[in-house]
């Protein structure tokens, strides 16, 4: 059987290990993989593959990115776009897909899988947010980037005595926030499941620099964190991509911050470098061991679901779980990192 | 009320996330907690100890080591070494004593309980070979730093056209040599659960040199990794804590490479490195979930139990539990490392 | 004798290992070593200062910051902050002064030495423009964390088909641009000497496009960066200590470049994690250098100069051959970048 | 006119960096670059090369190793093998070589210009122990790996009240130990240019213990140290490399201060992780200013000459200079070091 495997939304490290993985488990129960390029872009017009083997896929193991490329087209918000994945499926004699992606990706999945297509999903996610899964691969990696960078900014804010405001990646959930907060020491994190009254969070600071001795703060702030109050106009600059700008969140808060408390503030957004690069040791294994299910699933005909991480095992979900509802950070979780504000 | 927090055993990286995480959160609960030096040492004659703060906790999230100190030393192993620590506790005034260790200083606090002791576990191992919990902090941290050691062995290996044999930690489990085999690429992963004869070490080797164009290959073994077939006695060179002393099964293994295949063999031995420096972010997450966990259980004299990861969740467990039996690495998990040999 | 130490003008890795060696050497030479808080600042009015041992700098070295503080205080611009300064040096009956900074705070030990003053300079600076001394320590580290980010922005460049924007340190002088661009792989640097019309650099990356079957580019971009043919007003968001705010230089030219090319463009700020953190080996040995050598300065009454690197050596030239001329980049240096555009 | 390039001797981070500058500013001055592969063995029978081309050298900056392989073979002691290099270079009608390499394969380039071969050399040694230049690339990236270990050995050693003993590379230089050591905050530093008694080493840490109240050292030793006294037989176990294999120096040190003193004490012997893997930023510049000058050499027909660094500036220096006598570190440098002992 011939299967074809792609990736779309954006990068995210990890998204190689995956491939390899499909690649040498797939040759293993006999299956051609053909890996397609950009997304769904490369199922339409024209397509766009290569066949993938064991050869092309060696040494990518630890390459940030993704050897396919990524778009975010959706075949459904094109004309026709949808008809010309079947077609080209049909054409190119693909009897299965294997869609490595997040939220819209596998959306898309779950609706050729209604319409007749096999269709296996690997979870993607930079932000973790998706259900059905207990961790998406890539994340590992961001919040290992953002931690690194927290602890860099430490020594700048005390030497200094500032308080230094570090915008994270984050738009719906603030996940990257709260374990990079929590790791990296942070003395407040704002996400967007709790708004806060910035005249809230600038008291807790000027509590904790009266009554602690010390004269510095970190503000871990996700990107998508929304100021109550009407204070801010978050979210206020976005892109055509819905994507926060800079002059974002981060950057407000440390202006509000400054004003309210004068103490000298600084924002730092971290942007890009959260998703690109090599990934950590965590990401590879669990990015090859979806890979190696998601090949699994393709040999056992498990259409419409998605390998997912339980416990310590690699199970297989329905699909439609996995996009039904995001995942946010839920109050006991949050309760951990606020232990620690201050 | 007043607690006692203690680590013992080997250092792992995330001791001390622990450690101000069960301050921090035990202040909250309005318990004072006493510091013990170098774990249950601390608790003999003379006792060793120190009032632990939020202040004197603080900065100390992202250091390697345990700033308590720790030692091998088991009050059961020592003639009134029980009743010492009995006594000490009685005089000290502590109602509750927090022990972060592996195996013998879990199996410590377990009889002690069954003494009367009050006692909450928080399981420790660089190893992961402790049952009850999905995973151990300082694991991801070990696993990072032998992967980032892989990758690095990868371009000398292929620049050199040769063999090179890592040889990293695990003396009864196998489980960072099989994550950081197949996060680093590794050709071949030999580990205490699975046996191999050298010969077929070699011959696959000399086939992956012969059918697939390459002249290099990286072998990662665990330092507890048996031969069979009698060519080797592994384990010959213990010293007295039951390492394997350099000049270990790295080393041969490399030897009998060399030996049997004339390809030009050379081993790297990480040994410490692997312990110490700072945690990654996910070890600092895990380590100040687990301390939060800790001193919720002191909170709630859930004694004779222990924290547990379970897949998000911290959950308690109890503690004879974690050391009822040696958490191996079983088929399917290294099934997979095996789909990427040679 | 005694001596006081002081570190002023913004934080740079480096700085501790500076400060330990003038203490471990100091002592070896019978001086008794003040540390001076707060640059300038601490020698004015209240004196802010501690004494410091072996013990006091113990650990340090790996540190970022400065344990000392640092402020932007030139007792020159404050009414009698001079005479403040030299009053406190008798009264605390200072012998001499290590001074540890760049152009403002050497530009003050300058002036006090011909006050008067026994004053011995070492050079700091993260963007490595003073004159007199081959490197600045801090500037290597700056530059690896630099070439770090565009490593991992390369992998998002690449699997987006963008154009990444990634603006670094350097307001007056492109070292850090042109050292992080070469060792980065970037297509096109953009540095304060070398003003630029955008569209040239955009006809460039059209160019690369092209004729070269790529469609991504990395352009790095120094904060200080000026643009010709007056498209942008860089410079135009300045904080009240010159800096560029967000929303600076790099997001500008982003914009420009996908307005005038259509590619789609991203912009990173990497602001003030380039100098933050644990110093490199090189700065940590160029830091101890220096302090060693500052000691030894003080010990031979070399009043009024500075140490600084001349190839292999460390040597001492005029304090005000430091601060006589900003040390930019050189037409031969950047024509090395220029090779690898595009 | 078309001109050859190839690395010999041991691998060193910073090659690739090498190779692609001469292939880019080769180009640029109008050359035809051929890639030998091996080494100088790729120049004898049979030959090993390949076009070398700007595309063929994209996206190798930042990898270790080398793309053209390497070996340790010597044309002059293969019979007729210079012959062979000489009748391949005309056949193939080579016009200048670049070799890339340290003492013995910048020898061979000595010899081969003394017969009338036109060659430009780069200096490559990790251990930075050739004259004529101020640093060697690849130096750099391996203090910065040694220098990262011993942090990480600081916690394990603090935690456990033990003496760590650290082998670097350095056969017959002590730079790397040096460095690392002063870097890393040593306690001892042992290298080939300073033979000393073990038991003044052990005096000097039971000193340490016993009158600064820690109980801990590291003592890093570079592979080439010598013992004097004759307590141990440093180099008995070499192989038929000349490197000292497992069980070595380290080793040795680290058994008998454990037998002097009673104090734990443990080995870790870094080996191959120093030279491989990615450069630092430090390395990735070296090496392209050299690979840059080395093309502007063979376009100047400057023959029988070196790239260099001299302070700042890339310059050219007669090969038989480089060569002429080993690099080793001077007593001002080492007693930089030693104020930091104990």
């Amino acid at each position: 059987m011939k299967i074809a495997v792609l990736t779309g939304g954006g990068d995210c490290p990890g998204l190689n290990a995956v491939i390899r993985a499909v690649v040498r488990r797939g040759e293993q129960q006999g299956l051609e993989i053909m890996g397609v390029r950009e997304g769904w872009r490369g199922l339409m017009d024209p397509p766009l593959h290569d066949r993938l083997t064991r050869q092309a896929t060696s040494g990518i193991l630890h390459l940030g990115g993704t050897i396919l490329g990524t778009s975010r087209t959706n075949p459904f918000k094109n004309p026709g776009g949808a008809e010309m994945v079947l077609r080209n499926l049909a054409t190119l004699n693909v009897g299965g897909v294997v869609a490595i992606g997040g939220e819209d990706t596998l959306g898309v999945a779950t609706k050729l899988h209604r319409m007749g297509v096999n269709v296996v999903g690997v979870p993607k996610t930079i932000d973790n947010d998706l259900s059905g899964t207990d961790l998406t691969f890539g994340f590992d990696t961001a919040v290992q980037i953002a931690t690194d960078a927290i602890d860099r900014l430490h020594s700048t804010a005390e030497s200094h005595n500032r308080v230094i405001v570090c915008e994270v990646m984050g738009r719906h959930a603030g996940w990257i926030a709260v374990h990079s907060g929590i790791a990296g020491g942070a003395d407040v994190v704002l996400i967007p499941e709790k708004p806060v009254d910035i005249a809230s969070v600038c008291e807790h600071i000027e509590r904790r620099h009266r009554t602690r001795g010390v004269n510095f703060s970190i503000v871990v702030v996700a990107e998508g964190a929304k100021l109550g109050g009407g204070e801010a106009k978050a979210g206020a600059r976005l892109d055509e991509f819905g994507h926060v700008r800079l002059g974002g969140i981060g950057q407000q808060v440390a202006e509000l911050i400054e004003k309210a408390t004068g103490f000298e503030t600084r924002a730092t957004v971290l942007g890009h470098i959260q998703r690109g690069g090599t990934p950590t040791a965590f990401d590879r294994v669990l990015g090859t061991r979806f890979g190696v299910h998601a090949a699994d699933m393709v040999a056992q005909k498990e259409w419409g679901r998605m390998a997912a991480l339980r416990g310590n095992q690699i199970v297989s979900v329905p699909l439609a779980e996995a996009t039904a509802k995001l995942k946010t950070v839920d109050d006991a979780f949050y309760g951990v990192a606020e232990i620690f504000f201050g």
